[in-house]
């Protein structure tokens, strides 16, 4: 079954395009190395400060080597300066 | 710009069988009929009885296609008898 994830990110006020910026060069990178990725993208919401990143691997393996990525390393590390704290994660299993 | 969907669906309690019966059923429909739709699997949680079903359309109107879709009423009319109230939904946009 394949592990999904919905990662809720609360970045500091006006840092919207720095983020997004970041943010689109992360997805681009992880839709081309990681062929375990069956799903990855960031979305907008209600509250301009908050963002949702619907995420779906093949399998537990899929999403381990997500995070010891070269590519989530690097860019990741770049979200640091505009995040507002630690993103929360809500893990899931698909039904097929 | 896409359209993301977080869909949280309440279920009665012991119906998960009958539940993900049909939404397979639901999911393969999706993925085979709407080529407006990106991204579309339903998920357990933690709650035996809560799922989440992760949505993506390529825009508006790939949205309302799927909502109107005879697949969507016919598959969805036999939720009815397995959910337990309303889904509650999170309408996204797409940073990209």
């Amino acid at each position: 079954m394949a592990v999904g994830i919905i990662a809720r990110l609360k970045i500091q006020p006006g840092k919207n395009k720095e983020f997004e910026s970041i943010f689109t060069e992360l997805q681009a990178a992880v839709r081309a190395n990681e062929p375990g990725n069956n799903f990855y993208a960031c979305h907008r919401t209600d509250d301009e400060n908050v963002y949702v990143v619907m995420e779906q691997y093949k399998d537990q393996a899929a999403m381990d080597a997500h995070g010891a990525s070269e590519h989530f390393k690097t860019i990741g590390a770049k979200l640091g300066g505009v995040m507002a704290g630690r993103p929360e994660l809500e893990r899931l299993t698909s039904i097929d």
